[in-house]
């Protein structure tokens, strides 16, 4: 995230904006929270995890009348345009603004990937990344001890990053909201890889698709096999950023400054074909964003 | 465990031993599973996680009837002295070996750390940065977002990893077996670090201190927090092992190796005070490893 | 690479494709050094560095008598057709084995970043982050001591890891051989930098523009400011893949496959806009993929 | 060395200290360049590479008029007593400061580990495993390609990092200034480790041993091997600090407090056989720290 503020602020000074940075999301909106945006306020911070305007939820601004403060603030700040950074509900909120007449434009940044509209988000790179990072420290020990690994990983309604993990991982079964595989088939398989042989192996559980520990235990049943279970949990949402997305970020912060510049909202803007594009809010929010059944495919295909 | 390995072999050659691997432990060494290991078999390995020779528990050689068939095999194959890379029971084993005639001797590779007669253990180290790395990633959500996380670490009976990584990575509380912390006491921290202005918390536990789930959801109803659970399991045990733990391992190989060489037995090797020791198995086995009062009083304190 | 080994092996046995390696690139092949590769010679092997199956150069292959050479151990050893791993000199030997008779398909690996005709090479997201990552490292010293950093990085016709590694990294400067940026622009810069306060700057150079040490000469000479260089060199070439990576390689190693087992040759696969794509080695085979001067832009942009 | 500043701050606080930090080291003493340092301002500080306060050099306070002006600032400052986070020179500075009346403790951080009495200086870990990352990366692609890998290190009078690392990393030969070893001797060793089938190998280069291009120039020449470089440079002196690293700045931090606290002055505090000590000055100034020959021996007889 912090690589789209930097690039906000540094290609929107050269549109000649001006640009304050406002703190914890929404609520921060309403409360008035906010802090300068120089060029030298977001010099270093490319590379740190997380970012230094924070976030937080605001179930405030939900209402009618935390809407209403939030433009209120807006107004006494002298607040022309808000690039806001997040997911579906965060454009959802974007698009009140817009109605009540704060241009707004949206920079799609989520580990989940779960928005349309944009090949992929900020963030899911380094969540997918550090995912994997983990698959090959517990695999180390799996091909040193003889056991079957439940990994548990973030996507509450999506399995991209079970998906994209999972295959790069080489993880024998993936569990993923969008396409569910009942354990029994997972245990199936675990069952004739042990007598092909196989003497370890790894599920990739997304949170969508069952507790890690409750899958863990099921095949542990069912197969009586030595099961250990790593819930991942909020590590997958830290971290340097790698390089990619902190390219991604770079792009898309720097088109959002144009496009409030040359005076346009409504818009979301997102990669595609690698390539940047801007999207109508309409066209994104709400709308899903499927795993290709290709990718499932080879995952399984490759895991053998 | 690799680099250990690596250094009995190499060693080993330069004193004039010829040096075979047992795979999978006692197992391996009641079934005589064996590969020879040459300078070259241990080339390119120093920097693998895990071990090439595999780990196994054996329930038949804890009984008479194993240890006989292990020291046929032993006999059959040649081996004229063993060493064993492990744990407590590791060690417990090993003697009983000697006890039936096999020389022996024991380098400590236990990711816990909880092996009296070695200021450290192989492993640990590696497994510490890895936790640390864990909570700095958290850190990064934990600034960003306004939250407790609670981090299980591995620690059955030990709390070494848990308070170590703790204070390398600023927890704010530390839950280990040898000085129980009452919940009640961790909710007290946290409230009034809250009431001081501080909005997120990290709890590290080891294993033997309870589940990091349980603890999470006592402290969500104690303090109404919001709470959030990783548990780490495995990949504590993977991954390239550090520097530190490369040399110890390096060192403790190669004096291993001598023992050997010059007819003696029963001892294990350790490091104290940066030096290569030899203990025997006598003064190791079933001894505590105390965490020092003054660690722990570090860790709280710098933990304001 | 192993990645896409692994998935050629996989995938293709799926297609009912007997699998064989052969070693040392053109060398092996005329050398006739190959290994069989079932599917558990691939496990375990989609987190290494590097490439199982070792590369070479092959002064005999460019002649006419390497290849055919090359073709009577082909058909002894009864391959009926071969996937070329490689960048585009591999490529040019892969169409030479065409003409001879062999149904031959490409896979773009190399961390250049420099084949037309797919929009990422396999490799080039990895070596990108290992640059970022000692960028990062640097920047931690630059910020605590006043200093000016030069990077040399790999590309001695291509720019791609310079500028996207630069980019991501937040580089003061980036010198590449498509764009070539005077000494002196980059002093003046500095020095302009220098009076707005900036007391530490990076400068990121691809071999093609010019040596690590001799830039950071010019730059000493001409700004009298401290400059320290570093040259990765072959520690980009290495490492576990990034997740990216080795997801483009499973897709690509498929694919490869794919194309073998109905028959068809004469292609290189690739990945445009997310879509695996199969081109034409001619269209593919010393054409010139140029950095968009949007990303030189952005960079340049930026890194104000 | 954020570590360290934390653990003065913080364990400062509870004895009743109040702390404040000079930035830029002497040169920030003389010309009163401070900023306060409470709890707050050392939080998430601890896995930062670096220093909040950041460094430089002053000539000027090598003068009596330059020592004479940071007395007075001090005075003026109201500061009591000073920590000072650094190595031989920036001891001997703070004995001179002693001299003048302002009691100052030393806490030995330098990544070259060249400080006698203490074990170990706070960065040294961390730098050492930045170059086993580095030899890691390179190892992987010199099993790949057959090749002679030489890779320079800091150290300019002192082979610290060259030794550890480069036994850490399994390197064939390690060129240190304390044991100067011929390139001759080095390049016999090559040819033999060749001759027995060896057909890559790592050469380590400690800065005060050579430059990484000349050393590797001369092999070249040599054996006719294809050799490859790499200058790690400052790469070395960032990163996030290792877990064993921020244990040590916040054992050693925590304990020049103390000293301070209880009135005492002329100490540098270290690490011997895992217990905080405490030195004189005297004891430890222009002292060298050898390397153990043991080390040595180990490093040669492993790298067969």
């Amino acid at each position: 995230m912090n690589a789209a503020i930097r690039a906000v602020v540094r290609w929107g000074q050269q549109l000649g904006l001006e640009v304050i940075g406002v703190r914890h999301g929404f609520a921060g909106l309403i409360s008035g929270e906010h802090v300068p945006l120089t060029l030298r306020d977001v010099g270093d911070i490319i590379h740190r995890g997380g970012t230094i305007l924070q976030t937080a939820r605001s179930d405030r601004f939900l209402t009618p009348e935390g809407q209403a403060e939030a433009m209120a603030t807006a107004r006494r700040l002298g607040i022309e345009g808000l690039v806001v950074i997040g997911g579906d509900g965060s454009f959802r909120g974007a698009k009140r603004l817009i109605e009540l007449g704060l241009p707004t434009v949206g920079v799609p940044g989520t580990i989940d990937n779960d928005i349309a509209g944009t090949d992929v988000t900020i963030g899911f790179d380094t969540a997918v990344n550090t995912v994997v990072d983990a698959i090959n420290k517990i695999r180390d020990t799996a091909t040193s001890h003889d056991r079957t690994f439940v990994i548990e990983v973030m996507g509450r309604h999506s399995g991209w990053i079970a998906i994209v993990a999972g295959l790069a991982g080489g993880a024998e079964s993936i569990l993923i909201p969008e396409h569910p595989l009942p354990v029994e088939e997972v245990c199936e398989r675990l069952k004739r890889g042990f007598a092909r042989g196989k003497r370890h192996s790894l599920v990739v559980v997304a949170e969508g698709a069952g507790s890690g520990f409750e899958v863990g235990e099921q095949i542990k049943q069912r197969t009586g096999f030595d099961v250990r279970v790593t819930v991942l949990g909020h590590v997958q949402r830290g971290g340097a950023p790698t390089a990619s997305d902190r390219v991604l970020a770079s792009q898309l912060g720097a088109r959002a400054a144009e496009i409030l510049a040359r005076g346009e909202s409504g818009k979301m803007v997102g990669i595609e074909h690698g390539t940047v594009v801007e999207r109508d809010f309409d066209d994104v929010i709400g709308k899903p964003k499927p795993i290709p059944l290709e990718l499932v495919r080879l995952a399984e295909g490759l895991a053998v």
